[in-house]
Protein backbone atom coordinates (compact mmCIF):
# COMPACT_ATOMS: atom_id res chain seq x y z
CA UNK A 1 0.00 0.00 0.00
CA UNK A 2 1.37 3.21 -0.79
CA UNK A 3 -0.20 6.74 0.28
CA UNK A 4 -0.22 9.07 -3.21
CA UNK A 5 0.45 12.92 -2.86
CA UNK A 6 0.38 14.33 -6.08
CA UNK A 7 0.00 17.78 -7.32
CA UNK A 8 -1.92 18.76 -10.96
CA UNK A 9 -1.41 21.59 -13.56
CA UNK A 10 -2.29 22.59 -16.78
CA UNK A 11 -0.01 22.81 -19.33
CA UNK A 12 0.86 26.37 -20.60
CA UNK A 13 2.87 25.46 -23.94
CA UNK A 14 4.90 22.86 -25.41
CA UNK A 15 8.09 23.46 -24.41
CA UNK A 16 7.90 20.13 -21.95
CA UNK A 17 8.80 18.40 -25.16
CA UNK A 18 12.34 19.47 -24.68
CA UNK A 19 12.79 17.73 -21.20
CA UNK A 20 11.21 14.18 -22.57
CA UNK A 21 12.54 11.60 -21.07
CA UNK A 22 10.14 8.40 -22.29
CA UNK A 23 6.69 7.97 -23.45
CA UNK A 24 4.14 5.29 -23.07
CA UNK A 25 0.36 4.91 -24.20
CA UNK A 26 -2.22 4.65 -21.19
CA UNK A 27 -5.67 2.93 -21.94
CA UNK A 28 -7.81 3.08 -18.47
CA UNK A 29 -11.50 1.92 -17.67
CA UNK A 30 -12.89 1.87 -13.99
CA UNK A 31 -14.63 -1.44 -13.20
CA UNK A 32 -16.66 -0.05 -9.94
CA UNK A 33 -16.80 2.83 -7.88
CA UNK A 34 -18.07 2.71 -4.20
CA UNK A 35 -18.21 5.45 -1.62
CA UNK A 36 -14.80 4.31 0.22
CA UNK A 37 -12.94 3.50 -3.67
CA UNK A 38 -12.63 3.26 -7.29
CA UNK A 39 -11.09 0.38 -8.68
CA UNK A 40 -9.31 0.89 -11.79
CA UNK A 41 -7.72 -1.15 -14.92
CA UNK A 42 -4.31 0.51 -16.56
CA UNK A 43 -2.98 -0.43 -19.91
CA UNK A 44 0.34 1.17 -19.52
CA UNK A 45 2.74 0.69 -22.34
CA UNK A 46 3.08 -3.46 -22.34
CA UNK A 47 2.10 -4.16 -19.20
CA UNK A 48 -1.26 -4.17 -17.10
CA UNK A 49 -2.32 -2.99 -13.71
CA UNK A 50 -4.88 -3.27 -11.37
CA UNK A 51 -5.31 -0.21 -8.66
CA UNK A 52 -7.55 0.49 -5.61
CA UNK A 53 -7.45 4.22 -4.68
CA UNK A 54 -9.42 6.04 -1.62
CA UNK A 55 -11.74 8.41 -2.64
CA UNK A 56 -9.83 11.80 -3.35
CA UNK A 57 -8.96 13.85 -0.44
CA UNK A 58 -6.81 16.99 -0.96
CA UNK A 59 -3.42 15.71 -2.33
CA UNK A 60 -3.04 12.29 -0.25
CA UNK A 61 -4.59 9.17 -1.12
CA UNK A 62 -4.35 5.50 -0.40
CA UNK A 63 -3.24 3.26 -3.67
CA UNK A 64 -3.09 -0.48 -3.98
CA UNK A 65 -1.73 -1.04 -7.37
CA UNK A 66 -0.54 -4.67 -8.88
CA UNK A 67 0.76 -5.53 -11.97
CA UNK A 68 -1.41 -8.34 -13.77
CA UNK A 69 -0.85 -9.72 -17.10
CA UNK A 70 -1.54 -7.26 -20.29
CA UNK A 71 -3.96 -9.81 -21.95
CA UNK A 72 -6.08 -9.87 -18.19
CA UNK A 73 -6.38 -6.22 -18.28
CA UNK A 74 -7.52 -6.10 -21.81
CA UNK A 75 -10.20 -8.72 -21.32
CA UNK A 76 -11.31 -7.51 -17.96
CA UNK A 77 -11.85 -4.03 -19.11
CA UNK A 78 -13.65 -5.56 -21.89
CA UNK A 79 -16.01 -7.52 -19.83
CA UNK A 80 -16.62 -5.25 -17.01
CA UNK A 81 -15.63 -1.30 -17.30
CA UNK A 82 -18.99 0.75 -16.41
CA UNK A 83 -17.91 3.42 -18.19
CA UNK A 84 -16.01 5.08 -21.39
CA UNK A 85 -12.13 4.49 -20.95
CA UNK A 86 -9.71 7.12 -21.22
CA UNK A 87 -6.39 7.27 -23.08
CA UNK A 88 -3.88 9.07 -23.63
CA UNK A 89 -0.10 9.76 -23.77
CA UNK A 90 2.25 9.59 -21.43
CA UNK A 91 5.11 11.29 -21.06
CA UNK A 92 7.69 11.26 -18.45
CA UNK A 93 9.41 14.51 -18.19
CA UNK A 94 12.69 15.64 -15.92
CA UNK A 95 12.87 19.15 -14.76
CA UNK A 96 15.25 20.19 -11.96
CA UNK A 97 15.85 16.96 -10.78
CA UNK A 98 12.15 16.15 -10.07
CA UNK A 99 9.97 13.69 -12.64
CA UNK A 100 6.74 15.04 -14.06
CA UNK A 101 4.43 12.96 -15.76
CA UNK A 102 2.71 14.93 -18.75
CA UNK A 103 -0.28 13.91 -20.14
CA UNK A 104 -1.68 14.44 -23.87
CA UNK A 105 -4.98 12.91 -23.70
CA UNK A 106 -7.01 11.43 -27.26
CA UNK A 107 -10.22 10.27 -27.70
CA UNK A 108 -13.52 11.97 -25.76
CA UNK A 109 -10.22 14.21 -23.44
CA UNK A 110 -8.52 15.28 -26.73
CA UNK A 111 -7.33 18.77 -25.70
CA UNK A 112 -6.49 18.14 -22.53
CA UNK A 113 -2.61 17.97 -21.23
CA UNK A 114 -2.15 17.71 -17.36
CA UNK A 115 1.23 17.99 -15.86
CA UNK A 116 1.56 16.13 -12.63
CA UNK A 117 3.83 15.43 -9.92
CA UNK A 118 4.23 12.88 -7.17
CA UNK A 119 5.55 13.93 -3.08
CA UNK A 120 6.83 12.23 -0.88
CA UNK A 121 5.26 14.23 1.75
CA UNK A 122 2.42 16.81 1.65
CA UNK A 123 4.39 19.80 2.26
CA UNK A 124 7.31 19.32 0.19
CA UNK A 125 7.91 22.39 -2.22
CA UNK A 126 8.67 21.47 -5.97
CA UNK A 127 10.44 23.78 -8.21
CA UNK A 128 7.34 24.88 -10.99
CA UNK A 129 8.83 24.59 -14.41
CA UNK A 130 7.50 27.67 -16.58
CA UNK A 131 5.52 26.28 -18.84
CA UNK A 132 3.14 24.37 -16.19
CA UNK A 133 0.09 26.95 -15.73
CA UNK A 134 -3.14 26.80 -13.59
CA UNK A 135 -3.15 24.55 -10.74
CA UNK A 136 -5.66 22.27 -10.78
CA UNK A 137 -5.10 19.67 -7.62
CA UNK A 138 -8.08 18.56 -5.99
CA UNK A 139 -10.43 19.66 -8.97
CA UNK A 140 -12.35 16.67 -9.28
CA UNK A 141 -13.29 17.53 -12.77
CA UNK A 142 -9.49 16.77 -14.12
CA UNK A 143 -9.81 13.58 -11.96
CA UNK A 144 -9.45 10.52 -14.82
CA UNK A 145 -12.07 8.75 -13.35
CA UNK A 146 -14.28 12.04 -13.72
CA UNK A 147 -12.77 12.45 -17.47
CA UNK A 148 -14.01 9.22 -18.21
CA UNK A 149 -17.84 10.28 -17.56
CA UNK A 150 -17.63 13.72 -17.94
CA UNK A 151 -15.07 14.32 -20.91
CA UNK A 152 -13.05 17.19 -21.57
CA UNK A 153 -14.50 17.55 -25.22
CA UNK A 154 -18.02 17.94 -23.95
CA UNK A 155 -17.33 20.84 -21.15
CA UNK A 156 -17.70 23.49 -24.39
CA UNK A 157 -17.85 27.30 -22.81
CA UNK A 158 -19.15 25.91 -19.34
CA UNK A 159 -16.74 23.63 -16.85
CA UNK A 160 -19.21 21.23 -15.57
CA UNK A 161 -20.02 21.96 -11.92
CA UNK A 162 -17.26 20.63 -9.70
CA UNK A 163 -19.88 19.72 -6.98
CA UNK A 164 -21.72 17.77 -9.56
CA UNK A 165 -18.97 15.04 -9.24
CA UNK B 1 -8.49 -15.44 -16.98
CA UNK B 2 -10.05 -18.34 -16.02
CA UNK B 3 -13.80 -19.74 -16.19
CA UNK B 4 -15.09 -21.30 -12.95
CA UNK B 5 -17.60 -24.07 -13.32
CA UNK B 6 -18.20 -25.75 -10.43
CA UNK B 7 -20.72 -27.60 -8.20
CA UNK B 8 -22.04 -26.90 -4.62
CA UNK B 9 -23.48 -29.33 -2.02
CA UNK B 10 -24.68 -29.42 0.95
CA UNK B 11 -22.98 -31.88 3.66
CA UNK B 12 -24.72 -34.58 5.38
CA UNK B 13 -22.43 -35.78 7.85
CA UNK B 14 -19.07 -36.09 9.35
CA UNK B 15 -17.56 -38.77 6.93
CA UNK B 16 -15.47 -36.24 5.33
CA UNK B 17 -13.17 -35.35 7.48
CA UNK B 18 -11.18 -38.97 7.48
CA UNK B 19 -10.53 -37.91 3.51
CA UNK B 20 -8.98 -34.20 4.56
CA UNK B 21 -5.13 -33.73 2.98
CA UNK B 22 -5.09 -29.79 4.24
CA UNK B 23 -7.21 -27.34 6.05
CA UNK B 24 -6.68 -23.07 6.04
CA UNK B 25 -8.65 -20.01 7.77
CA UNK B 26 -10.19 -17.93 5.10
CA UNK B 27 -11.22 -14.36 5.38
CA UNK B 28 -12.68 -12.60 2.80
CA UNK B 29 -14.78 -9.57 2.21
CA UNK B 30 -16.41 -7.79 -1.02
CA UNK B 31 -15.05 -4.20 -1.83
CA UNK B 32 -17.70 -3.57 -4.65
CA UNK B 33 -20.82 -5.10 -6.54
CA UNK B 34 -21.94 -3.79 -10.35
CA UNK B 35 -24.01 -5.84 -12.03
CA UNK B 36 -21.00 -7.06 -14.34
CA UNK B 37 -19.20 -8.12 -11.33
CA UNK B 38 -17.93 -9.14 -7.53
CA UNK B 39 -14.59 -7.87 -6.52
CA UNK B 40 -13.10 -10.03 -3.59
CA UNK B 41 -10.52 -9.79 -1.01
CA UNK B 42 -9.45 -13.00 0.34
CA UNK B 43 -6.66 -13.69 3.12
CA UNK B 44 -6.12 -17.83 2.86
CA UNK B 45 -3.82 -19.37 5.05
CA UNK B 46 -1.47 -16.95 4.85
CA UNK B 47 -1.52 -15.57 1.28
CA UNK B 48 -3.59 -12.90 -0.09
CA UNK B 49 -5.33 -12.48 -3.01
CA UNK B 50 -7.69 -10.38 -5.26
CA UNK B 51 -10.12 -11.44 -7.02
CA UNK B 52 -12.76 -10.32 -9.69
CA UNK B 53 -15.59 -12.86 -10.45
CA UNK B 54 -18.57 -12.30 -12.99
CA UNK B 55 -22.36 -12.42 -11.95
CA UNK B 56 -23.46 -15.97 -11.16
CA UNK B 57 -24.49 -17.97 -14.38
CA UNK B 58 -25.30 -21.74 -13.84
CA UNK B 59 -21.95 -23.73 -13.40
CA UNK B 60 -19.68 -21.39 -15.04
CA UNK B 61 -18.06 -17.64 -14.10
CA UNK B 62 -15.53 -15.66 -15.13
CA UNK B 63 -12.92 -15.26 -12.98
CA UNK B 64 -9.43 -12.94 -12.80
CA UNK B 65 -7.49 -14.22 -9.20
CA UNK B 66 -4.18 -12.41 -8.50
CA UNK B 67 -1.31 -12.98 -5.36
CA UNK B 68 -0.89 -10.01 -3.35
CA UNK B 69 0.97 -9.41 -0.09
CA UNK B 70 -1.24 -10.41 2.50
CA UNK B 71 -0.60 -7.04 4.68
CA UNK B 72 -2.50 -5.41 1.89
CA UNK B 73 -5.27 -7.56 2.08
CA UNK B 74 -6.16 -7.09 5.27
CA UNK B 75 -5.54 -3.19 4.89
CA UNK B 76 -7.86 -3.44 1.92
CA UNK B 77 -10.47 -5.76 3.78
CA UNK B 78 -10.34 -3.12 6.84
CA UNK B 79 -10.56 0.11 4.54
CA UNK B 80 -12.62 -0.51 1.40
CA UNK B 81 -14.94 -3.73 2.66
CA UNK B 82 -18.79 -3.09 1.98
CA UNK B 83 -20.14 -5.58 4.21
CA UNK B 84 -19.32 -7.95 7.09
CA UNK B 85 -16.26 -10.53 6.36
CA UNK B 86 -17.60 -14.56 5.44
CA UNK B 87 -15.02 -16.37 7.77
CA UNK B 88 -14.28 -19.99 7.23
CA UNK B 89 -11.63 -22.97 7.32
CA UNK B 90 -11.16 -25.08 4.34
CA UNK B 91 -10.64 -28.38 3.95
CA UNK B 92 -9.23 -30.12 0.91
CA UNK B 93 -10.72 -33.31 0.82
CA UNK B 94 -9.76 -36.23 -1.90
CA UNK B 95 -12.23 -38.44 -3.05
CA UNK B 96 -12.23 -40.98 -6.30
CA UNK B 97 -9.42 -38.84 -7.31
CA UNK B 98 -11.08 -35.47 -7.20
CA UNK B 99 -10.52 -32.33 -5.40
CA UNK B 100 -13.12 -31.27 -2.74
CA UNK B 101 -12.84 -28.19 -0.53
CA UNK B 102 -15.19 -28.51 2.39
CA UNK B 103 -16.09 -24.88 3.94
CA UNK B 104 -16.78 -25.32 7.74
CA UNK B 105 -18.14 -21.53 7.90
CA UNK B 106 -17.72 -19.75 11.10
CA UNK B 107 -18.84 -16.51 12.92
CA UNK B 108 -22.54 -15.45 11.31
CA UNK B 109 -22.49 -18.40 9.33
CA UNK B 110 -21.74 -20.69 11.69
CA UNK B 111 -23.37 -24.20 11.24
CA UNK B 112 -23.15 -24.29 7.81
CA UNK B 113 -20.83 -26.62 5.47
CA UNK B 114 -20.51 -26.64 2.03
CA UNK B 115 -18.94 -29.23 -0.25
CA UNK B 116 -17.76 -27.84 -3.51
CA UNK B 117 -16.27 -29.29 -6.45
CA UNK B 118 -14.15 -27.46 -9.62
CA UNK B 119 -15.26 -29.06 -13.05
CA UNK B 120 -12.89 -28.31 -16.06
CA UNK B 121 -16.23 -28.47 -18.42
CA UNK B 122 -19.57 -28.46 -17.54
CA UNK B 123 -21.18 -31.72 -18.38
CA UNK B 124 -18.01 -33.51 -16.55
CA UNK B 125 -19.46 -36.15 -14.37
CA UNK B 126 -18.04 -36.07 -10.79
CA UNK B 127 -18.62 -39.16 -8.60
CA UNK B 128 -20.26 -38.07 -5.46
CA UNK B 129 -19.34 -38.99 -2.01
CA UNK B 130 -21.58 -40.58 0.17
CA UNK B 131 -21.47 -37.20 2.42
CA UNK B 132 -22.56 -35.14 0.25
CA UNK B 133 -26.31 -33.86 0.41
CA UNK B 134 -28.21 -31.56 -1.34
CA UNK B 135 -27.14 -29.83 -4.36
CA UNK B 136 -26.97 -26.01 -4.23
CA UNK B 137 -25.32 -25.06 -7.28
CA UNK B 138 -27.24 -22.14 -8.79
CA UNK B 139 -29.14 -21.70 -5.71
CA UNK B 140 -27.42 -17.88 -4.92
CA UNK B 141 -28.40 -17.60 -0.76
CA UNK B 142 -25.63 -20.05 -0.80
CA UNK B 143 -22.91 -18.17 -2.71
CA UNK B 144 -20.33 -16.25 -0.23
CA UNK B 145 -21.39 -12.75 -1.41
CA UNK B 146 -24.60 -13.57 -0.37
CA UNK B 147 -23.98 -15.20 2.77
CA UNK B 148 -22.19 -11.80 4.13
CA UNK B 149 -25.31 -10.04 3.28
CA UNK B 150 -27.67 -12.70 4.57
CA UNK B 151 -26.02 -14.96 7.22
CA UNK B 152 -26.44 -18.55 7.56
CA UNK B 153 -27.39 -18.43 11.28
CA UNK B 154 -29.86 -15.32 10.59
CA UNK B 155 -32.15 -17.97 8.22
CA UNK B 156 -34.03 -19.07 11.10
CA UNK B 157 -36.83 -21.61 10.68
CA UNK B 158 -37.32 -19.90 6.77
CA UNK B 159 -35.10 -19.58 4.33
CA UNK B 160 -34.37 -15.95 2.47
CA UNK B 161 -35.91 -16.14 -0.98
CA UNK B 162 -33.81 -16.86 -3.70
CA UNK B 163 -35.16 -14.04 -6.23
CA UNK B 164 -34.05 -11.33 -2.83
CA UNK B 165 -30.54 -11.47 -3.89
Amino acid sequence: MAVEIERKFLVRNDDWRRQVRGSATIRQGYFCRTPLLRARIRIYGDKGFITLKSEPGTRSRHEFEYEIPQVDAAEIIRRFSIEPLVTKTRHDVDHAGVRWSVDVFTGPNHGLVLAEVELEHEDQAVPLPEWVGEEVTGDRRYGNSNLARFPFASWGEELPPADAL
